[in-house]
């Protein structure tokens, strides 16, 4: 059957989702999206491939969806017709019509996520879903050595959910970064890289946030690059302070800004 | 028994509560603080006063309640111990000790609301349950014509939910004010008074938002003073724009920065 292939970037609050992928059980986004599908297509079966997943109450500003469509409709439509039949959890901000090699997920050249820290000393019942709170003292300076020793090509099994089955656990962080949102007493992480494990961002944060405190030397990510364990790293940070910003099918795009571009990185292609 | 009265602020995420006062079935405010006073009393029930009810979905900055407690505990634990037995829903900010006299609905001197709209084009799953969302062209002379017509002291019937018992709806509007906020893409609406009747802000934000459309004319807010009638007025806008952001205890304070200020006010007392 001739079908056609839309690209789509939603937004989504991940906090009543379990996840991004779909379960058998449990609301996910994935299966609010197929479901709005069937009813738009009167019950043909339609499955969409995500960039990735996401985790149980992690939110997303970028994540990006292909899915063959039976007929052509135009992307206008398309888009009423998804934001319509899905909640207000779920906004589909872009849409586009691609050719079929284009993949989700396999043609990412990179992935781009925040991770908000609300460092105000009491909490806020109005940024509980969405921050990590830590009202503890930071040391920016650390701060900041920790994250320049991730930036670069490395190995992170020590920042890898140890049940995770992957094998290659080399992957290059482009961006590692932070800057202070006073208004708000936020701090604002910011992490690029062409691939990142199962809660790589999470363990991040966590380990960071103790090398702010002066519990952990600032130096302490290089050693932890080194052991490749996962049970000398930090713990793993709360979804809530989690977002999937943007996700890169250019190389130039993924590493704009940061040592990794050049020039020439556009020409590399997909690595 | 001896007790001691405290004066209690605190914030609250309305999304997952019917409203703040006390229900017999369902989950609000009022009902979560006194089972975590039943909980530090080891089963004294202690009724709490709020100065006033806020709806289900409604949110509040700055709601204040009082309650007598058995013994004089320090401030600071008395905040920790609320804190620590209510859910991040709701935060305790300041904790006062005060006197037999004080009363946190009787004494009030005024009240401060702000509405959020939101005008962006597109929803945002992070602002459904903290906006109204209304993309429609706003004509900001026109919408700035009506609130100065709010202002003052009227007979607000045509802005008082229908199924309302109150009497007297005279009331005194100090401040009638939006700002737009272009970095969010929202309307702010800030409404200060010496009271407000049940739905009154958010009667006004459904005409006012009919008002800003070009939908009524930008003098409709004097015929609809005039002609005391709800049903002539817009609809009642979603609750999940709209919070407490204030009470007041000094008319000074109350009226701070309006025409209705005066050096003489402080004097004028309670009203």
């Amino acid at each position: 059957m001739e079908t056609t292939r839309y690209k789509i970037i939603i937004q989504y609050d991940g906090t009543n989702f379990s996840g991004f992928q779909i379960q058998p059980h449990d609301r996910t986004v994935q299966g609010d999206i197929e479901k709005a599908l069937k009813i738009m297509t009167k019950g043909i079966e339609i499955k969409i491939q995500g960039s990735g997943r996401t985790d149980s109450g992690v939110h997303a500003l970028g994540q990006v969806i292909h899915f063959d469509y039976p007929i052509q409709m135009p992307i206008a439509n398309m888009k009423r017709a998804l934001n319509s039949l899905t909640t207000d959890e779920i906004e589909v901000c872009d849409v586009e019509i691609v050719s079929e090699d284009f993949h989700a997920r396999y043609l990412t050249t990179g992935k781009k996520y925040q991770y908000r820290v609300d460092t105000n000393k009491d909490t806020n019942p109005f940024k509980r879903l969405y921050t990590k709170h830590h009202q503890y003292p930071i040391n920016m300076e650390a701060l900041q050595q920790a994250l320049k020793d991730i930036e670069g090509t490395h190995d992170f099994t020590s920042f890898c959910a140890s049940n995770s089955g992957r094998e290659n656990k080399v992957r290059t962080v482009y961006e590692a970064s932070v800057v202070q949102d006073a208004a708000n007493g936020e701090l604002i992480f910011t992490f690029r890289g062409n691939g990142f494990l199962y809660n790589m961002v999470r363990i991040f944060i966590g380990t960071l946030l103790q090398i702010a405190n002066g519990r952990r030397p600032a130096d302490d990510m290089k050693r932890l690059l080194e052991v490749k364990d996962r049970n000398q790293a930090g713990p793993t940070a709360a979804p809530q302070g989690l977002y999937l910003v943007e996700v890169y099918y250019d190389l130039e795009e993924a590493t704009k800004g940061t040592a990794f571009y050049t020039p020439e990185t556009k020409k590399m292609g997909v690595n």
